[in-house]
């Protein structure tokens, strides 16, 4: 046990400095096989993506599937692969932090996402609330000994947070600002497309901050603006599935 | 129950007529997703491939993984899908006869493959002894009120079994004729390569024959020569797995 603890505890660090030097990308895993495939590729740390393995699993993304079967499917991407596991979290499923943190650690993950959207009452949480949760997460880890990542998702860019669209970027760096201090290592305000909309992001939070790709935004670009982590979420998943549905489509001709 | 019941054997006896219709193919999925991906596509049924599902579990193949593990990812499937689920039990995880069929039935299941390997022992099983507890199961899905499909697997044409290359046809018929005996409702001679070899098959086997596409052989050959079933193992998830490493090895460069 105490050698597991300090196995999760240099993962965890390895996976905090790997927010601190060349861009850390991550392509979003679903299941032990596609966590393979991306280890083995090179990538330095795996990330889960909430709608994948919740899609996998046969359930609605946002909290939809038991956090037992969402902790189950990541605990079995953890032990397939050596590098430190990230896994997405949604919004904490309800846990006390403590609870959240010894779930993580027992199935080996070392950081998670957790997004300060309200999945009961619908919309953004409140973000003091918020921050106060963050940083009890904060807290339980150190109590257990492990420098959990925490990349405290930002929502005001989902249309579904309400947020009106020329608040985003303010309320991202007001929510930001509260989660960092909270004790986040990263900061992800998901959905930002604009080119000028993640330069100021980064510009402005006081911490790595986690982007994605898009139409103005390739993987050079994110780089040249200073994101410090770039994750894709259920976008491989769902090439897969179509994929799939091509091929087996043509069965059908 | 008995409405569950019910809904079983509806789908069992449905499974079964689909053996004895047009060519049942079979592209075989591995999580509740690719599940639904093949049913929405108008696939009248799903089967599992235990090499995907046991790779997407970070499980070797051949029982590696626990059967528990299997059986909850067969379950997700057959919730995520309307039509019905037959599932890759392997070698039946050293159950009893009735031991597997209730957990089939449990888990929604209305139909198995059942391979004559002996993962424990290595190579092939005894045929007397494999088509005794294949007639046990059939006897049990009896007992239990559902005509579950069993489709027996001949393991005569995998390198693995030992079986010299000029012996696999006839071995695989005095096998297939046992386990039809035994009960079976299909002959699943995996890993037939040859036109000649799958039309023998089919004319000396007194059932349905499940064969596999190949370079001599597609769905047309394969229809032309009255096999009643076509399936893919874990194809489709190898070509996913196979594509997403593709994909995330162009993010590094």
């Amino acid at each position: 046990m105490a050698a597991d603890m300090a196995n999760l505890k240099t993962r965890a660090v390895r996976l905090r400095e790997l927010h601190h030097g060349e861009m850390l990308v991550l392509p979003n895993v679903w299941d032990a096989a596609s966590a393979t495939v991306v280890a083995e590729a090179g990538f330095p740390a795996v990330a889960t993506a909430s709608a994948a393995v919740s899609a996998m699993l046969g359930h609605p993304d946002g909290e939809g599937a038991p956090w037992q079967e969402m902790f189950a499917a990541a605990g079995r991407v953890a032990r397939a692969v050596p590098v430190p596991v990230t896994v997405d979290a949604e919004a904490g499923y309800g846990m006390r932090p403590r609870e959240l943190v010894d779930r993580l650690l027992d199935i080996g993950a070392v950081g998670c996402n957790v997004e300060d959207t309200d999945h009961r009452a619908g919309g953004l949480a409140d973000a003091g609330a918020h921050a106060q949760w963050l940083a009890e997460v904060r807290s339980a880890a150190d109590e257990a000994g492990v420098p959990l990542v925490i990349n405290a998702r930002v929502d005001t860019f989902l249309p579904r947070s309400g947020t009106p669209e020329p608040d985003r970027v303010a309320e991202a760096i007001r929510r930001g600002r509260l989660y960092r201090e909270a004790g986040a290592d990263c900061v992800y305000p998901i959905g930002v497309r604009s080119k000028d909309d993640i330069a100021t992001l980064v510009t402005e939070l006081p911490c790595p901050v986690n982007g994605n790709t898009g139409e103005e935004l390739d993987l050079a670009t994110l780089r040249e603006l200073g994101v410090a982590r770039v994750s894709y979420g259920p976008r491989f998943y769902r090439a897969a599935m179509a994929d799939l549905r091509t091929s087996v489509q043509q069965l059908l001709t």
